[in-house]
């Protein structure tokens, strides 16, 4: 039981815009949109419907117009929105109008696979450091990224102004380099192990936790 | 415009269990509870409240029971529930009381570390097959799963009896080579690629989109 412990979790307010409580799936759907707009835009179309926003991607014009309007007023009624001008209002809602900072503790097979995932660079994210454990592979860099070694951690994590973590340990590992990386300030993790760490309540943590995903998948089949 | 077509997507209804629909999250809440009570069956705990199994899993233990009451009447008032026959009847409705055949599809960076995944034994989950159009990769293995040409996925999809595919390719072959999956009958995808795949209404796809998990979190920063 010892990493089943009370921690943040399902309860935790979201975080609030201008005053309104934004839940996490209108955050997501943004990031989908932003994702829609920037290929609009490469393709020279100047303007679009919630309609068409909604079409491209199977999502309700009316939920597109509602996800919208948490943050604002961005279209005109009748005409549409301008796609490369809301385009850089959500990079700008969401904070990706700036280069984020990653950090990637785990070079094991994962990890690995994570610094080759050519779209982060392409999206305005920058790997700027891994950590391993390992003395055989800190020293070494991989897909142009050095590798530290996990001594290091806190005091790199700092110096090169972090943003985000990308957590890819052992599961016996995770609970006690999460806490080294919450002390070195870092308010949001990326977590791959399969176990829920226990964060201060400041602290934002997503699970990707791919057990979980092929078991309800595994529930759809019958 | 080319992969932001019409598909399936978030309008589409949930799977009913017994005339009740059931939402994704409850799903998924559902295999984090059978994940807690294994360890709990191991560490021989015979019953446990939803209090305490909300606790374990920073769930609210009235989510808990509310969740649990979607599938009828597991646990006795006052009491709480006994934790061995609690997890072999979530693991019944899950449909992972039996082994679950997976291929992967696309043995990259990101689908060598999928293979090398152990978690995935553990639960319940069999590689059976792993697919990639480089003629060099096809006919060797990796950690013990044998790699065919993509040219013979329909045919190895039926004869292995393959539940759900991983699609862990490069973005321009993903529809095509989902449409030969969904063509093998397959009718669960978990999708790694970063587009959205347009597919009939009875298959279900799971999306697990890394950049979509970083920038949620990079709106959480500011």
């Amino acid at each position: 039981m010892a990493n089943l412990k009370q921690l943040e979790g399902n309860g935790i307010p979201e975080r609030l815009f201008r005053g309104k409580q934004i839940p996490k799936a209108v955050i997501k759907r943004l990031s989908l949109y932003a994702r829609a707009l920037q290929i609009m835009s490469v393709n020279r179309i100047e303007r679009i419907s919630s309609r068409e926003l909604g079409e491209a991607l199977a999502i309700n014009p009316a939920q597109v117009r509602k996800d919208l309007a948490y943050f604002g007023q961005f279209g005109v009624p009748g005409f549409g929105y301008f796609v490369e001008d809301l385009r850089k209002q959500i990079k700008a809602i969401l904070g990706t109008d700036r280069v984020v900072r990653i950090a990637l503790v785990g070079v094991g097979n994962l990890g690995q696979a994570l610094l080759s995932y050519a779209t982060f660079r392409q999206e305005g994210f920058r790997i700027v450091a891994a950590f391993d454990s390992d003395k055989r592979k800190a020293g070494g860099e991989r897909a142009g990224v050095h590798i530290y070694h996990s001594d290091d951690l806190a005091t790199k994590l700092k110096e090169l102004a972090v943003d985000i973590v990308i957590l890819a340990v052992p599961a016996p590992a995770a609970q006690s380099l999460a806490e080294t990386i919450v002390g070195a300030g870092i308010q949001a993790i990326l977590n791959f192990v399969p176990i829920r760490l226990v964060v201060p309540a400041h602290v934002k943590v997503h699970y990707v936790d791919l057990t979980i995903e092929i078991e309800s998948l595994t529930y759809y089949l019958k």
